[in-house]
């Protein structure tokens, strides 16, 4: 996607998950120009991630892109994500407990610098592919979270006028591999899993959500995956 | 201040700048623990604020510090603060402009950090020193912000009620320095100037509203200037 002047100009937030991935096809799908933001927060897979990231940006021709380090939070630490101490839970998916892959407060983090970088880029929209799943329990992937996010910026920015799109807030996982198998998302240039080697683990949580939603949807992951359990 | 298990513990935004210096010295006034929290986003000045902010520490007995570098604003530029290419303007202290030294929504990437840090070390109080004056125009020092940023906090965090206290919210810079030289601030270790040196500039908006303020309240600036103008 070359940059058309016409169009309107909106930042996803591409981690180079399958959810960002799903998300940025579906921009995609609403004409919009897009500018694709990466977040490295110091998590134990970021090389794996920004590959993706940078595949998934050539599969979508976006050329605008900004790579942020905020590996603070791993100083901050306080989340088996970021601090190499804390062991990274094995998946409970029907626990309600949140998990200790929880970085405190991140999406307010990332949303600060897609704020301050759409103010100089003039975006007026925000994408992002936070899900209220069932079991993920972090609370700043509610929409309310978001709605009281537009009014910050709204409230700190100069005349701005900028929405945050949720386009999966309401799906199942299963539904975003349905959503993103009609837009021919390219799963094979994701990646979900929160250890990080040549193939994903198929045990953390993230692994676990992604290959139940792929499992129950009845469509292959094509990823590759050291142990595929059934998650159903 | 030594850590003292009863009293409750509040981070308070030190940039080296002599409001945060009076903000710190208030929450000492309050019993408070206090933690300070001091943000690098890679403006010219940081080697000065740097030494200020621990020079500050030191006075006040503040152990529990956290540096962050969030220099991607510098990527992201915008702003004469970080954007080395963008002159830093002479003040205009009845111009109701922007001032060129705006980073855009820098506030909220500020508090976002110190939620963050305050999920982990239990503070449930974030101190900052930002002041609605006249003529400096920023929309993310408004109280009104800081009313948005709590909500965002309560909905984008685990069962957590932080307040954003302000308490120069509504202060002249004047009334500022009276209240600093209440408080025994030792103004002599702070820094304003958003150009670096051995001396502060004396005419930069920041050392003009300073100035300003100090020959308002009749009271002697101990920091050395290169120029000493008479901005009453």
């Amino acid at each position: 996607m070359k940059i058309d002047l016409e169009k309107e100009l909106a930042i996803v937030l591409l981690s180079g998950g399958m959810d960002s991935a799903v998300c940025a096809s579906w921009a995609k799908s609403q004409d919009l120009n897009l500018a694709a933001l990466h977040i490295n927060y110091g998590q134990r897979t970021e090389s794996k991630e920004l590959q993706s990231f940078h595949e998934i940006c050539k599969f979508f021709d976006i050329e605008i892109k900004l790579i942020v380090d905020i590996s603070y939070l791993t100083a901050i630490g306080g989340s088996s994500l970021t601090d190499m101490k804390i062991e990274v839970s094995k998946a409970k998916l029907d626990s309600n407990e949140i998990p200790t892959s929880y970085v405190p407060f991140r999406n307010a983090n990332i949303l600060a610098i897609a704020t301050s970088w759409a103010e100089v880029i003039k975006a007026r929209k925000l994408i992002i592919g936070a899900v209220e799943e069932d079991g993920s329990g972090y609370p700043d992937t509610r929409r309310e979270f978001f709605d009281s996010f537009e009014k910050v910026i709204s409230s700190g920015t100069i005349d701005t006028n900028i929405q945050i799109l949720t386009p999966l807030i309401n799906l199942s996982k299963r539904e975003i591999v349905e959503l993103g198998n009609l837009l021919n998302v390219p799963f094979e240039l994701t990646w979900s899993c929160y250890t990080s080697s040549d193939k994903a683990c198929g045990e953390c949580d993230s692994c676990a959500l992604r290959l139940r939603g792929f499992q129950q949807a009845n469509i292959n992951d094509p990823l590759k995956y050291k142990i595929r359990l059934d998650y159903q």
